[in-house]
């Protein structure tokens, strides 16, 4: 029997599973992210964990197929790193790098690009032949599969789903430099941010205004509570969130589009709504593609680095 | 020696090109499209053309590695065809279709995908991994092309740049069938509707009032000649154009954006006007994305559709 291993890095913890060659996780455990010093610990780190796996189940290197790991930043076909800021990581070949610890095969790519792949291949995405999975969290992103194969781009960047521009008269930057990019009203923070702003401009009377420090959840809870405040700011966040998964997917015409992220654990009710908005914002040939909710959860990184090795 | 043909089929003619398996170019003609009667005589007059060609040469079967067509609708990777509506097609599969009549393998795309292929493989793509065609002409088309493969999508019809939403406040219907389309703004007839609108909207002195009929043309020549109005106009079109490939390029990180369609013969003037504005809406990673002007005009779709059989 062959195995491989499947690794999701973030800013503060790093999760890892081993698969069996069928795709089965065996086993998932989770380190901490130590990104002091240029973030030097983590990749030796990764090799520790993996060493420490490999030894309590008594496997060999031969039994290996690979390491397939997901980074938050820029990650080219051949596994060059452009910045991870979150990891504190420069400029270098992750391929090589983690290869040289472990001495197996290594396969890297952008986190949400990776979790696309793991979505595609075990979870909402399964059976279909193409998806863009969209990942409503604190940012917005995104990743495409088309047959088995995850679009990197040739900056590492392809699936940022969450810059396409939907408001040009926003005076306020995007983390990202530009102006009105969709992340800015429809990521957990942008939710947030939007219904501040509206609270404040107005005296209107909402339930939003009883929390003292409002998150995203409180908004979706006030909305179902029929709050008329929270559901029009719902309501614009879907119709944001429409016109750009619509623009992708005249770009893409993916087969299904998923919806993942934290946000996405509202479920039913907001798929519903951007679906409603992006039939608006789609011509016919793909105004019937399938929606679907993402299913792996936090586990869609670990699932996707393993499908890297598979290739 | 083995050859290959590439066939693009327009509205009212068909171009055809026999090529060599190396690429070269050995003859191109074209025949005219008759689209009565559902259509039904464009496929074997494309037999009939291809076999005349052969008989001339001296070509037997044995030598052909088969027939790549464009044609001006949705085609999926399997040949199946929706509604060419400028040739009266209905719902049918075109490699058995064209297969049949000729007895060789055959294999079809979109026009504008096609196209996309053929300026990656022998035109302004020549060397590039990924580039993104945008076709700026009667409308506004485009396709992508990543490692040598022309993605189709699942309907058919990715690529669709032109239906990127720029203006979400336009009042007026695109031919798609949803409002504030980049097409509706930056094509030649959009251009031409953008001027003329300007012009009944106030007294504003401009050369444009000159022409009887104004097209497209007119708009950039009056730009060169310094008019303000003109050169307001086209600053507009650019920055719609910008904003779209900007979207584009969120999604498909290509290495290479290559401006074709009949608006571009405009230039160098266009392509640094577009790509100013796309500078504006791109996030770092791939502010320095290369741009270039399509080199195969009319001739893009044959030699995509010879790359199509060449895999």
């Amino acid at each position: 029997m062959q195995y491989g291993f499947g690794v999701d890095v973030g800013g503060t913890s790093i999760k890892l599973g081993l698969f069996s060659q069928d795709g089965t996780l065996m086993e998932k455990w989770e380190i901490p992210t130590h990104t002091e010093h240029g973030g030097e610990r983590i990749l030796p780190e990764i090799a520790e964990a993996i060493e420490a796996c490999m030894q309590k189940r008594g496997l060999c290197k031969e039994q290996i197929l690979g390491i397939g790991i997901g980074v938050p930043g820029p990650v080219d076909d051949r596994g060059n790193v452009n910045c991870c800021v979150n990891l504190n990581w420069g400029v270098f070949n992750l391929h090589d790098a983690l290869g040289i610890l472990t001495g197996m095969k290594v396969k890297a790519g952008n986190d949400a690009n990776v979790a696309a792949l793991g979505e595609h291949f075990a979870g909402g995405g399964k059976g279909s032949e193409s998806s863009l999975l969209v990942t409503i969290g604190t940012g917005v992103g995104g990743g495409f599969v088309l047959h088995d194969q995850v679009m990197n781009g040739a900056h590492g960047v392809a699936g940022e789903i969450g810059h396409i521009v939907v408001n040009r008269d926003e005076p306020l930057y995007c983390t990202c430099g530009k102006r009105g990019c969709v992340e800015q009203y429809a990521s957990a923070n942008g939710i947030v941010r939007v219904t501040n702003k509206r609270l404040s401009e107005s005296d209107t009377p909402s339930s939003l205004r009883d929390f003292p420090k409002l998150s995203c959840k409180d908004v979706f809870y006030c909305a179902e509570q029929g709050d008329s405040l929270a559901k029009d700011i719902l309501e614009q966040t879907y119709d944001y969130l429409g016109e750009a998964i619509a623009d992708a997917c005249c770009i893409l015409d993916p087969e299904l589009v998923i919806l993942g992220g934290g946000v996405s654990k509202a479920g039913q009710v907001l798929l519903d709504g951007i679906h409603r908005h992006y039939q608006a914002y789609m011509f016919h040939a793909c105004k019937h593609t399938r929606f679907a909710l993402a299913s792996l959860g936090n586990d869609a990184g670990i699932y996707g680095g393993f499908k890297l090795i598979l290739g």
